[in-house]
């Protein structure tokens, strides 16, 4: 046999992570098999099975490639010197999230591995931190913003972290069901949670 | 065989789709089997099959009941003749999520649907008319919210309701992973969002 090369390696194993995606996107992770995964990549049984041990294998390395994509698209925005207006960050998000997955298919995928982190513990934990790093991210931009002004000082900012995070699975798990739901829209949506400007503002969101 | 009862057959029937539903959070659908049901229910094969022909049938159940509890939950906040503020109304709608389900398992039981509905064309219809359901009756509430002042004039009402739709699945998938999450703690976050009174208010969420 021919020496394989690292970068061949690389590039083989990402094809068939690409094309299972394919299929949990298509048919959840209780709908695909290892044959749907040889007939989707074009691959023979024993190429897969040279760079996956089986199913859960592939499974992993899938929440591995999607988890991945979720913290850059969040570190993109948050770690930005000067952050745009937060309806721009979550707009940047949200478009981010919108195209990712393999055919933008994030949202199909994402709502799989929720599902699975149920029964599956060490995923659960792993999803977890996902989740507290996120937020971690988040609470950063929310003191920014509060030490800037543009925040009301009573702001608990791990709370509003809380709410920030939630934001992507909330447009993920809509986007699944319905095409009307854009980055844009969902964005402007929480612009217009905002009370009127004056006297009467903020009459819609009780102090605590 | 001595007659049986409407009220008795409704009765074991939700005794069944309560114990199924116990095994579902626990060990999502993939990981639930007949055998789990039967066990978990302290009932037999036969008695199990006289009322759901299969696990299909019983998953179809779950679904049906969950989506019940989510309909009841929005339905009781945003048709109040005199709305509450808005974070009042996030905080009591998270508070009966959070309650439902058998044993308080909505959360884990919501993630396994939104998966199950990816494969399944009818569920995923199924689970679209629920969400416009619940955008309808928040699109109503941003209506009354702008009539009365409370909400910015230049609202769209329609990208508020998908926002205002999403924040129970969002408080749903975060719960089903950390506990520090609290019906009380995303309300408040979402009250964090507000920029503070006066001249300086309102340069944290661009103008549209």
């Amino acid at each position: 046999m021919p020496p394989v090369s690292e970068s061949y390696r690389r590039a083989r194993r990402a094809q068939i992570v690409d094309a299972a995606a394919r299929c949990v996107a298509r048919s959840g992770f209780r709908g695909t098999s290892m044959s749907d995964v040889f007939a989707e990549s074009g691959l023979s049984a024993g190429a897969v099975y040279g760079y996956f041990s089986g199913k859960d294998d592939l499974v992993a390395a899938i929440i591995e490639q999607v988890l991945a994509e979720l913290g850059a698209a969040v570190d993109a925005v948050c770690t930005a010197p000067v952050p745009p207006p937060l309806d721009e960050v979550v707009e940047q998000v949200l478009e981010i999230l919108d195209r990712a997955g393999p055919d933008g298919s994030l949202a199909r995928l994402a709502v799989q591995i929720w599902a699975e982190a149920v029964a599956d513990p060490v995923l659960r934990e792993r999803l977890a931190g996902y989740y507290r790093q996120a937020r971690a991210g988040f609470a950063d931009l929310a003191r920014r913003y509060r030490d800037d002004g543009a925040l009301d000082p009573r702001a608990d900012v791990d709370h509003v972290a809380q709410v920030l995070t939630a934001i992507g699975p909330a447009f993920l798990a809509q986007r699944a069901l319905l095409d009307d739901v854009t980055p844009a829209s969902f964005a402007g949506g929480l612009v217009g949670l905002r009370p009127p400007p004056g006297p009467n503002g903020g009459t819609v969101l009780a102090d605590h």
